[in-house]
């Protein structure tokens, strides 16, 4: 009977979630339209309530989970301690973030409305408890009070996802009319100054700033935006997990779950690092250079030569990596690890769909290049560079999936509890056997088994190879999202894809498909941090 | 082993389809722009080479079935008699809608471009070949070859998937094209003549017809583009079936599934019949009136008033009668069915997902009419409508869902053996002493169990009301299909969310949400005619 009442739970709190989602995605789109009298203020209002909600039923939760018989099950793969590292660092950011708007905001007191005050302290309250909560609770699975529990995940889930729509429509607006400025300054008065408008394009206030310090306040702000998404969805994930957990009981092995400790890994990687480390670094500096060269019109062209040829070439030896590490998989003899898993099916899911967003994007590049018949170099280049995305992202995608869905290796000695000896070959090749016809998970008989990879030595070389190539893709991962992040948006500037779909249509296809490809090189390279750990 | 290679093929297989998908997603969007050099003539091209692809995989396919050992296992579930007969008659349509298409550009051969011609013949032949191949081979569970299977169906999937795309597409360009040039009459001459551009728009042609059968082909295929919509859909629906279905290997009890005769039920159906068939000639005559009226401007906010009155009415009935199902089934002592079952994952997925369409479009009118605060009658209508239209959702939704995963009623004797499935017998008693608690689907133990719906009445009253409810939904969504699929589309001509959001905006929403709210109520009708047969 609980299983009817699980499923049930789910699907009302699930609707309940998509509800309030679609009016929140209305709320701030229609906020984001300027002839809309729909403004900011009430997109700002709602979130301020959604948080609100959040924060209290945090509280409750803390309350009655200290319960006796609240969490008797936490489930080993939920909330690893780099994602929840990750959330802290980010919260902290985030947190800065809000100092700055609330500091940018008591400047312009007089002429604004309270309520752009009010939302960034809630918001620093809102950051402080879910981290906190986070952190405390991420691996629960909650047994009392299951469906209050849904709902009141899928609220704070619901929460973190309009905080991140809003931000993202923030963003988009402010690149749209930095964009539209650009192109009026360039048909009208190609020497004009820019940076008045960069920092002031998505606020226009009626009165000015009292003191020096607000444009100093808000270019802070605008830098920390990257961060406070990031916060946004890491949060989201967790909570999903922790939805996806609310309820569930699992035996005791499953949870055993050696845990790896990082540090020793790090002494022995040099070939990945030293490659993976020069391209971040060349990154950084393709990112400053270009960043500093496209508001100059004169410098645009080799700017975006210079943004094209260093992603080519990190796309090519990232393809290169991701197909050797395939290869190397059709080797290795480590079993699939079949158990069920929510961190595990969120991630492969999360990867999935967000690759879309990327992928979109190059393929309407490549429809523009090819019919505009690519004879510029900068034609040439885009049409490469979006191919090469294409073959990478799919390439990547299989690595790491391929990789998740592998048994750790264990290289500790074996632990007693465990009960296992070292040499058991003798029961290997009576595996077979096991595999029955009509069922096709054979997950229960898993954690029985003598794991094969005790009889390797444990640092081989397929193994060590992979963990270079894991480490060397992390770090391109993390360079490709810092570019897109940190405002390097070629697609917005080099008027070749805009001048063949239109300015309103490319704007819209870039706006909608860019935050699903920020957000999947930052998840990708969570991912890989997870490959590399198991390897 | 073979656990492994399943996951992986069906990864590769769905990153193919997710490629060729998005390449024909982008085609087809700009094929769809007036100012962009791809055209229709691509997009043409590209879906036929799709189709004359598929054509060759499933005469391939037909080839390697012939063999022993090909299909070993059927799944009973998957391509049940309604959706195959539901595929035949739209199936035929769009053959008739073939013929017009090949009738109309004949007339046109001297100035069209041959391709315009090559489809529709194409598409026969795909059509024909696909009717065929889902209707013997929807149950199998391909054993041989399962990976290149896994690309073959999927190729089927985004051949038709890539179909319904372009007929949306097309369609909304059309009503567009149909309300800008409503848009031009009524600021300039209120009194021009409609006739001419209704069925003119979506194709210019430089050269006039040269015989007057254009007019009645052109108009023949303009309203049998609902039935190819639907046909693409259905065939979609059974191919992601067969794909999930390749290599999976069921044992002998999960299978039984007792095969009730659909004719039994009719005779004893009255309230849900009259109720749902009145509902249905209202709405037909409606449709009529509205169709009729809506092109004479003074005529046009009464059809509007009628529109939404009928609408409202309907509405509030099929949420009273989810609710009232809801409700009765908190009191029902079926089993719920914790199978695994791929048709019953994707009919929940489906209905939830394309929802989403629906509601979008609901909250946009929310937010527009609350934002202009409702003192119109028209304004408060609408009002209503989309709050009705949330709620029935929500509470239908609930309904169906519930109700497909409880176990059928048996009220026939035990059958004996169906003879369709040769599962080794000797694992299946083998498969519960699996079980572990960490396994969260108890699947092997259920059929062991004995039914308690065995026990009651086979004809009760809560099962007949269910039944009762279920058919009159099921009549109610058909009218709900057939209104927006035969143009009456309200929200694109009652001025409201225009006049708020703008033109270019809303046209992108409903053209985008819109199909999905279409295909929703379909999706519904068969989903609920399902629910009526387990009852």
């Amino acid at each position: 009977h609980s299983e009817v009442w699980k499923k049930g739970g789910r699907l009302l709190s699930a609707l309940m979630a998509i509800n309030i989602a679609l009016f929140g995605s209305v709320l701030v789109s229609s906020g984001s339209l300027e002839h809309v009298v729909v403004q900011d203020k009430e997109v700002l209002a709602f979130l301020v309530v959604l948080m609100l909600l959040s924060v209290f039923w945090m509280i409750f939760q803390f309350y009655f989970s200290c319960q006796k018989n609240a969490v008797l099950y936490k489930d080993s793969h939920a909330g690893p301690v780099w994602l929840r590292g990750g959330l802290v660092f980010f919260g902290i950011c985030s947190l800065v973030m809000d100092v700055f708007k609330i500091g940018y905001y008591i400047s312009y007191i007089d002429c604004e409305s309270p309520i752009k005050l009010i939302h960034p302290m809630v918001q620093s309250a809102f950051i402080i408890m879910q981290t906190y909560f986070l952190w405390v609770s991420s691996k629960h699975c909650v047994q009392i009070h299951t469906n209050i529990s849904r709902y009141g995940l899928m609220l704070i889930l619901i929460t973190n996802l309009s905080i991140w729509m809003a931000a993202v429509t923030d963003e988009s607006v402010h690149q749209t009319r930095d964009l539209e400025d650009d192109h009026k300054i360039v048909h009208s008065s190609p020497a004009g100054s820019h940076d008045h408008k960069e920092v002031g394009g998505a606020h226009e206030h009626t009165c000015q700033c009292s003191n020096h310090l607000c444009h100093i306040f808000q270019t802070g702000y605008y830098y920390l935006y990257p961060f406070n998404i990031e916060y946004s969805l890491f949060a989201s994930a967790m909570t999903y997990v922790m939805w996806k957990n609310v309820g569930r009981e699992m035996d005791d092995q499953v949870a055993h779950h050696s845990r790896l400790s990082l540090c020793f890994y790090f002494k022995n990687m040099f070939a990945g690092f030293l490659i993976g480390g020069a391209v971040l670094l060349c990154g950084v500096v393709v990112l400053v250079i270009y960043k500093v060269k496209i508001n100059l019109p004169d410098k645009l062209y080799r700017a975006h030569i210079l943004f094209y040829s260093f992603n080519i070439l990190a796309l090519a030896l990232m393809s290169l990596g991701s197909l050797a590490g395939s290869i190397i998989y059709r080797f290795d003899k480590r079993h699939m690890d079949a158990h069920k898993n929510p961190t595990r099916t969120l991630d492969v899911t999360l990867l999935l769909g967000a690759a879309l967003g990327q992928y979109c994007i190059s393929y309407y590049s490549i429809v523009a290049m090819v019919a505009t018949s690519p004879g510029e170099l900068i034609n040439a280049l885009n049409l490469v560079y979006s191919i090469l995305m294409i073959v990478q992202l799919t390439l990547q995608n299989t690595f790491i999936i391929e990789g998740l869905h592998r048994e750790p290796f264990q290289d500790a000695a074996p632990q007693p509890e465990k009960g296992l000896i070292f040499a058991n070959e003798a029961v290997a090749p009576s595996l077979a056997h096991n595999e029955t016809p009509g069922f096709s998970a054979p997950a229960p008989e898993f954690p029985a088994k003598p794991k094969q990879s005790i009889t390797e030595p444990p640092w081989n070389l397929k193994r060590r190879m992979v963990q270079e190539i894991s480490l060397f893709l992390l770090l391109c991962n993390i360079i490709l999202w810092l570019m897109p992040a940190f405002g390097a948006r070629p697609q917005l500037k080099n008027n070749l894809e805009r001048n063949f779909y239109g300015l309103y249509v490319w704007t819209i296809i870039t706006n909608i498909c860019l935050p699903f490809g920020i957000f999947y090189r930052m998840h990708a390279a969570a991912s890989l941090l997870e490959v590399f750990r198991m390897s």
